[in-house]
């Protein structure tokens, strides 16, 4: 049985990302079934194919975002290249390109250019500051804009340093939104047959998730600050070690609350006067929490989760990636798909969350190409 | 001047979501231009709407996620009220929900009854683990996802404690990877005129962001950590305390480290054995930090931002919220919009980071509903 085709089938990428934040971008689009060409530069290629780990001698990093997408080595600055591009340009979709802003202009590639020759052409860029404004042509990282756009100055342990979300999430951030941008000029294509210029900023991306914090130090003019792992308001709705690690419990409300003590065998909590409503919890939410470990301390993560579902109260325990990997809910929602790497290996990646109809199933993954490799055939079809 | 339709004009959501994964995925969709409707609960309306802090006795929470939407009050339970219910969603292009998996289906909407009755209709529901596997009858908070989807397990210091990310990258991660799937099912439409179902699950989208510790972990064994803010193989690539806060510096060669040296009043750094290439500093990390931090304590954050450019050394600084607000680049990019809020007041809140062609300024932005004060108008509408 062959596999349906995604709802992107037939959306062609051109597609100029290195690293991760275009990467990703292109990575979703390919894996809702757009054919992305991943153009590189001779030689080298993808700056991520030198980012270890390596299988074989191949890059995990790169492998795990550059699948379902075929590779051509082509330089920009060579006229015969730029042939071949233009070629594919005037059958493309769409053009991705994560470069620092004005790089594409310097190379002949502007807006007004593209968008004269290719008018039904959407034309995306993700930077680190956008196209326009005063920061316009810095260099960016994740961790920069991390940094400035105010996500590590929340996050991290109450009194103590600022902390880097574990992930990219200023790259991938971009990536998410950048995608949204794409499809939302292609739907507007379908109405009016015009393309259009995609402008992404890492930054700006950083401050749309800020959201919250933006908003409640707008009403206020509190300053946001760390929290650790703790709820601002509600107790109990924190992490807490076991045994053997940690669990994540969520209680709103006094019912819960009662549910809760009753199922850790301790039902006079319940009736403990500092513990007796939310704003009670929530002023005594230290000794709560220490009464709570004293017991939660005594068994291990798996056997409370047992107890807390039957008790029926919200909760989860914090897993690590090893026990992500080996979850029967995750496999059950293909979250995790194996893609080739180095010889005949196979490497676990995250799969896409985007479950759509009859398509959610993930079929076969192409493995991220190797440099060129698509050369013979992108050249039959765009070549001279 | 009128502002320009944004692409998603002509589109139209039917929104029956609450609190935040939700409302910010249909947030997104009305920023950029469709019509959203917003189907509130008789009585006390979204949930959010008791979520503080307040303006006014508005929640500045709920001002910020549910701008340009429009507001009725429906009982799904009263046949009146689902007669106009159903009238709408003849005419609409999106239905979203974010409501436990099943709770739909028990109020007699199952996708095989709407897909029967509405063909053209994009139905898209998010829920904390999807409406299939083993945990879908579970209930999620953000903060659950978070640990039980591994971010947690990397985030915060070397050694410590894990931190929760400090905004509800659960909920907002979620909302994201809706929008682009409910914008693929409806590119897919375009093509096929036939709506499609589309599950996202907050779990699923936490593994999704996990991209990279996932495949880190596959291909080496070795289980991801919270790394604090260094970066794990390149050096200086941190954030360092200044006399009045803390810099990012992001270094990735030793043409840039000497260049930091210089612009430091240090260049006999750079020719330090312990510093004379990426390994060799990566392995004296702590000493490093220790001469850069004793020289960038001397200076402000905004004296070292200065040096730092002229110098053309990556850097950022650490910014909190109070910063963000006040910065001219952010301003620049329009990425703060007044809401209205209360009784004539204006809540600045986060931007749209999705700049589309000649539709990326702001233009007016309406204020999220009070409860239900759409009604007469959409019963003129949709009304029997």
């Amino acid at each position: 049985m062959s596999t349906p085709h995604g709802p992107l089938h037939g959306i062609t990428v051109v597609d100029l990302t290195r690293v991760l934040a275009g990467p990703y971008c292109t990575m979703m689009l390919a894996d809702l079934g757009a054919r992305v060409i991943k153009i590189e530069n001779p030689g080298r290629g993808d700056d991520s194919r030198q980012v270890g780990p390596f299988v074989d001698g191949e890059s995990a990093y790169f492998a795990s975002v550059n699948r379902n997408k075929s590779s051509i080595a082509l330089d920009l600055k060579d006229p015969a290249d730029r042939a071949v591009l233009d070629r594919m340009l005037a059958s493309a979709d769409v053009l991705v390109e994560n470069f620092r802003a004005g790089v594409m202009d310097k190379l002949g590639y502007t807006w007004d250019q593209l968008h004269a020759r290719f008018p039904r052409l959407v034309y995306a860029s993700i930077s680190g500051f956008g196209q326009t404004g005063p920061y316009r042509n810095r260099p960016a990282y994740d961790m920069v804009v991390q940094a400035m756009g105010g996500l590590m100055s929340v996050t991290g342990e109450p009194g103590g340093n600022p902390a880097r979300v574990g992930v990219s999430i200023g790259d991938i951030g971009a990536g998410l939104y950048a995608t949204i941008g794409i499809q939302a000029a292609l739907l507007r294509r379908a109405a009016t047959d015009v393309g259009e210029r995609v402008d992404i900023s890492m930054l700006d991306c950083q401050v749309a998730l800020l959201e919250n914090p933006i908003a409640r130090f707008s009403a206020t003019g509190s300053v946001p600050k760390p929290l650790g792992t703790r709820h601002p308001s509600i107790t109990p709705f924190d992490m807490f070690a076991t045994q053997d690690g940690y669990i994540v419990i969520a209680v709103g409300n006094d019912a819960l609350f009662a549910r809760l003590c009753e199922a850790l065998g301790h039902p006079e909590w319940a009736g403990d006067a500092r513990f007796a409503s939310v704003p009670a919890r929530n002023e005594h939410h230290a000794a709560l929490k220490s009464c709570l470990e004293s017991r939660l301390r005594e068994a291990s993560t798996a056997e409370w989760e047992a107890i807390l579902e039957t008790a029926g109260v919200p909760h989860g325990p914090l897993n690590g990636v090893p026990q992500i990997m080996d979850n029967a809910h995750v496999a059950a929602r293909q979250m995790l798909l194996d893609v080739g790497i180095g010889e005949d290996k196979q490497l676990r990646v995250a799969g896409n969350p985007i479950k759509i109809g009859a398509t959610w199933h993930a079929g076969e993954v192409r493995r991220a190409p190797r440099l060129d490799q698509d050369r013979d055939a992108l050249l039959d079809e765009f070549g001279a």
